[in-house]
């Protein structure tokens, strides 16, 4: 197994709105904030009407390492609910392994509001629901340890999803394989900065992913220099992505500036991290050097903010191929 | 109301795929095709990884009409379920009137499988599931009279559905508003090419839609110039789509012929023949021009055709105001 990633599962529902009706929805530009149920039911029922497409940041990147070619595995939670079948048909069909238990009562399966404005930019209410469910039991120890790279997104809200990231990434680093930590969101890193430096300092995270404001997040009190040397300093690998000025790759004694891939129209930036994660960590368990990694991950998001959704519309190594 | 529209109402399940996959799939390119239940579980199970988007022939019409701001009306079944809820809020939201009683029981909300070829042309295989409950019985009289317009699907398969749409057609054609009928598919008019001549015959059908291959397939005895020559005898106006080849709108004394809109990319052409009738009848409950019409059809029909989905994903006002 290339890949193993685990996160909060997810239906996306993605609308297209104005930065007026945004306001009008009482919803702040790009930032992130959790729903719960009726909460959920309410902003929905305000929503305009949108396309519904499998979602999850690690779920995404599970995808984009088996549209490359690679082999990857999924742990996340759904309900057995209309959408959990979705989820599960579109994360099998792509080749991504998934066994984990589904629910078969209480909450149905997560899924996340994403309001997308025509600057490309998108602006998401998770509503987490059966994926609250996951629990450190779901993280079986052969599964990880066989795996080359263990990667968690960061959206680490539910208590018990947490402590199976943790249990996840404990076991890939002992086992002397990779984990790999994204950082997901400013609101993540806010909301777990402590934990996500405790595995840091504890030098458990072998590859981290965040982007300019999430590291600035992390270390509020200095500068993006400084906070790229501190990164330097507690993990082997970091990436640093940049929107459109395209992401840096920090390593023990390197760093490599990396440029965006061409793309036509940006339609929805959705899944651009997950992405970039899913093409750098192909190329990490493929014997690229770190520079390629990275081009790698620059190619597959550009495929992914072309169009509307989180996932690749086209085969990612068909792509690479033409490239 | 300017148009109410009736049909099978369905969430459409859509997936790129090659050529070549399509074959190994067993579908014959653009043939249309129902589904039992099982039928759609095994071919969705060999489905790549797709996308969710609200659809239903005449439900993305209506779609279409309030997205032009104009007033719509749709009647069509859907269950009580998670993909149900889709469908309705996707309607309600976009302005779309809509109080057909929904199910508790029985089958599911339909959903139509549809394979998008890289050249842009989509296989569709529904599973009609609840779509098939409706009765005469959901179509209310002081609706239909009090609509401009009554338009009504082709997909004829369901019995009790069939009985619908045709009472609301009569009704329609009977309280002096008009009464028009889309011919859906080559598959349709094989099937139903009796009772779709009985009503043109009858002289119900204010406006007919169909496609060149559908009316071919209405009159299989002739070539297209006398099957125009027919319906032209048949119903006061008749609209035939011709792809990139624009269309032809033929009324009484009158022929108008319609250039395609300018679209970039043609990446998905489900919803074509939905939208441009969206955008003709808008135009003819708007007192424009037969002609104008027509141009309003094709811009609704490039819109949707430039990304994956039947539904406008920009507001059709703006589009037509910017044309």
């Amino acid at each position: 197994m290339d890949v193993l990633t685990l996160g909060n599962a997810m239906v996306d529902v993605l609308a297209m709105v104005s930065d007026e009706e945004l306001a009008r929805l009482g919803l702040e530009k790009n930032v992130w904030g959790l729903l719960d149920a009726d909460e959920a039911e309410r902003l929905y029922s305000a929503m305009p009407a949108g396309v519904e497409v499998s979602g999850g940041s690690a779920a995404n990147t599970a995808i984009g390492v088996a549209s490359l070619g690679g082999t990857s595995q999924y742990i996340g939670k759904v309900r057995n609910d209309q959408l959990g079948d979705v989820f599960v048909h579109d994360l099998r069909s792509t080749g991504v392994a998934y066994d984990t238990s589904v629910t078969t009562d209480g909450p149905p399966t997560g899924r996340c509001l994403i309001f997308v404005t025509p600057d490309a930019h998108r602006t998401m209410r998770p509503f987490l629901g059966a994926a609250h469910e996951l629990t450190p039991d779901d993280v079986h120890e052969d599964a990880v340890a066989g795996a080359d790279v263990t990667y968690a997104e960061g959206f680490w809200d539910a208590p018990c999803a947490r402590d199976a990231f943790r249990k996840a990434l404990r076991i890939a680093h002992s086992a002397g394989r990779k984990a790999a930590l994204s950082l997901s969101d400013v609101v993540c890193v806010n909301n777990f900065r402590d934990d996500f430096l405790a595995v840091l300092e504890a030098g458990e995270i072998d590859v981290l992913f965040g982007n300019e404001a999430e590291l600035l997040a992390l270390f509020p009190d200095v500068g993006l220099d400084a906070a790229v040397g501190r990164v330097r300093d507690l993990c082997p690998i970091a990436v640093v992505t940049r929107g459109e000025h395209g992401s840096i790759v920090v390593a023990a004694g390197e760093t490599h500036e990396v440029a965006v891939a061409p793309v036509g129209e940006v339609v929805d930036t959705t899944g651009a991290g997950d992405l970039y994660a899913a093409g750098f960590l192909y190329g990490l368990t493929h014997g690229e050097t770190l520079a390629r990694c990275g081009e790698l991950g620059s190619l597959c998001a550009a495929e992914v903010i072309s169009h509307v959704g989180a996932r690749p519309q086209r085969r990612l190594s068909e792509l690479v191929a033409s490239s």
